[in-house]
């Protein structure tokens, strides 16, 4: 098995779930996806983060999407899995399923639906590590979960072994910058990973260990390479990839009359369809497919980016 | 069977949910809590909402407080389930299992997590319905959703019969009463109850149909003297027991160093403690239960209101 | 002169600023407005408010508005003035001119655009009232300051004399309710009054000693009729009454693609034209006026209320 | 005079408004902070903006602290003058003042207080451009205003000559990516001016124009040297400066108990007196000026960083 110490840097895409017209798992899709992913050298792989609709689906449909991962994949890279529930004892019981399917590592958000300010926060995290033994990272994404996870209870968390690392999608580029000098003074507890594809530049420049790029489903090879660029000092290099990068990112922006879910991965999954790489650009209730329109303009941006 | 049709109005407690010290549901005193509402006159009970923990209570437990409560309730009020997820797959399946242990109706919030527009939240209800033939009560409380539920939507649901009422935990009174007078002028196609236990008179004079008192756990009877009150349009008597019960809610304003359930539901559980009803004021993780200070605090509330 | 002590209850409509089609205040018509509201038997006069457009206001203009309307109210009814400003040393310097004016009460909110925590608000308010002597309110409004003031501080500025009431258009009713009891368990330092005219009903079950009903500028004699009411304990007319005023609100609620004050503020400002009070709905830089259809909506509910 | 259109770029500081323990403008730290800042190499200063606590002061002051600025800086460098007020008419109210000083350029942000949706966030800044003519740049600020700029309302007025750029403190990296991406395919109408001190490196990769950095006012040299390092793609030096600069924006984040201004211009300040660059660390009212172990904690980190 690949070890999750070594491993928890570079490009780790959230991958999204391909899904039949009737809103099955579309494994033949899934595959192609994951192969094409893992082709473009990819560091790692992300299932059941929000690009993966984790939030949208049953248990059950959660339980398909990481099997049939972990059996394409098959241990070529590491998998991360989201175990993204409201609470501790369902969080709990989402990262045993994991652990059981034999994921490498876990990501948790804070507790949502019910807030109880920044104690409650941190006993969450340290119960999950308490009950599953499997590296953990803190995912905070507070536009999700309205709270944001405080750097000084990150560091403590990583330099007691309760968490890993810490997947950034909060928007907070400053507060990212001083977690990442904080990191790097108390010697590097954890592995910073920013969620944000259009900014990926900064955030290396900030000092993170690796990016978790949603776009990366529709092109990952720049991300690739933007990372070897990073690594080697070229920045140059980083920042003109980040530029096309962001012009890409445009699918999402063009689109008009969806938000949140329907206008993000609805834009990844249809540039995917007209791209031949999977079949269907059907979401998850209640959520609906892009059409017309939004796919039109959708396929311009591809186009001039090249990729149709 | 009680017939709901006749019965979503009145007081209908949220229950709360009573846990031994290692976690597990507490059955003697889930049941002492569960009679002591029937006695004292309630109209309805409601399982698995904010103040039962729902969410922070796995499935399996989840399953285990609703078929408990409906084993002791046998029939002699009708019961509301709340169905609290993420997003509509998952909700229907929590609807199911409600279904299948017989419960009266549903009651489930807009989509959380991941947002996405006012025709997302719509779609989410129709679908709900649609799948799971039971009435169902659309829950408004934008402080754990973080979207509000609109009037014109709401009114549009209660006529095609896709919802059947509205639990408003909005903290909006304007926005509750201009949904009375609209629902009003369509010929009262939604049940509105308020979950505000601090300003009920205020929402029967709106011309709300029933409260769901969260605080009517530690103290149940003034609710039901003044729902009777209100029908009779006794408006002082309304106001003076508000009073009292707002002087009585006390009790999670007393606390301090915690917020959120830790203050809410905890310093329920901890007057039903103190008065003898449960035996534990247990919290589900990663909420702590109240101790020391905190719980004097709520003693000489008690006291003060005559009931310790 | 009136004396403010016993004044700071009832009805105290928050007055709109009529303009002239090139946007400099149109005194006759602002006359009309005033000497309708004092013939309907209002207990003061909010000048410079929201409603007022205070914020859209420069200071010669505000300063205007505050002399005509002094010279206008001829000491017939006490007079409350908006100091609305970003900051203390702001505030004081509007407080300045309208005690120079001859106000008979002050009316300042939390400071706004800088925020910087609790202690900041109430130094902000002790400040102030150190170095202006005339009787000051403190304007709840969060939606346009973003701080809600707390209850605890309120009611030590109130025992200690440094602030006279509170005028409450939090949308908080829970807490204004709290605030209700903890007012008349420490003697009702603070006089309390509702901004939210849709449910002053509830208000005044909850103890508040009269209102600033936008409203009222339209239609001032339910207002008064109401406060009779309540002061006499007739909760049906009461509730009766307020059903209609919310009815008549829509006026608010009919236009479309507007919104904040060019809906609000607006509507009312396009009613009174409509009704033939002042001569027209013209708004203050960069709001624009009503229009159209949206004026045709307007008076269709004004038709519906029997007022055009 | 300096011609504003090849001066908006480079190092452009937000002044902080030195104080006298009585809280009159302190002239002669005044100019000793202005010429520090001239003697750095810094390409404009900006004065009357958040660090020089605009918000905070009467019109009066704020016509001194232009005035005096104006006369120290002497036309060796732009001076960009902040015109903070709630709505259009108050700002152009300021904006007159500023022009009759001779300032070379103006920041406005959208209105405040009262907010009405974009189009008239869009026609105040139509309004002000029309009635004073100068350069004028749209502040985005959202933290304080409750509104975000729209890039493609941003990009229309820059196309249209209505704004002349943008000074971004919206805390929101991604948009300002796709605001400079946008900007540099529409011919660069906009001069793009980041105020995030601790994260210019991945502003100047995005393709920022500028900065506009408070600790500026504590530290220029560094900044004006990652400016040239930027220009000569040596991104490197900017990476290290700038996590030098980051280690040193930790003076804000030691204190405790204050928040808001108090804290971050509050430390400026402290960090300035104990520099002995100005005299006192005065703030205006509410806000107190920083002591104690606050006090300590800056010097420490300053003592760190070589600067003491």
């Amino acid at each position: 098995m690949v070890s999750p110490t070594d491993s928890f840097r570079g490009v780790i895409p959230p991958v999204i779930t391909p899904l039949t017209t009737d809103g099955e798992l579309d494994v033949a899709s899934y595959a192609a996806v994951l192969e094409r992913l893992i082709d473009a050298g990819v560091d790692g792989l992300f299932l059941l983060g929000s690009s993966g609709e984790a939030a949208f689906s049953t248990d059950a449909r959660r339980r398909e999407i990481l099997a049939e991962g972990m059996r394409i994949v098959d241990e070529r890279v590491p998998v991360f899995a989201g175990v993204i529930d409201t609470q501790t004892e369902r969080v709990v019981a989402q990262a045993r399923t994991a652990q059981e399917l034999g994921v490498d590592a876990l990501v948790a958000t804070a507790p949502f639906y019910a807030l109880g300010g920044p104690e409650v926060v941190e006993r969450h995290f340290r119960v999950i590590r308490e009950r599953v033994d499997l590296p953990l990272f803190a995912y905070d994404i507070p536009v999700c979960v309205h709270t944001k996870l405080e750097a000084a209870m990150l560091l403590r968390l990583g330099s007691e072994g309760i968490i890993d690392g810490v997947k950034d999608s909060s928007g907070d580029d400053v507060a990212f910058r001083q977690l990442a000098r904080a990191n790097a003074a108390a010697g590097r507890p954890l592995a910073l990973l920013t969620g944000h594809e259009v900014v990926v530049d900064g955030a290396y420049l900030s000092g993170a260990d690796g990016a978790v790029p949603g776009l990366a489903n529709v092109s990952p090879e720049p991300f690739v390479e933007q990372w070897r660029a990073a690594q080697a000092g070229d920045w140059d290099t980083v920042r003109l990839l980040q530029d096309e990068l962001a012009d890409l990112m445009r699918i999402v922006a063009v689109t008009s009359g969806v938000s949140g879910y329907g206008a993000g991965v609805g834009s990844f999954k249809t540039a995917l369809q007209l791209m031949g790489v999977i079949r269907t650009n059907t979401m998850t209730e209640p959520v609906a497919a892009l059409e017309g329109e939004n796919v039109r303009a959708i396929a311009a941006v591809l186009e001039e980016a090249g990729l149709l």
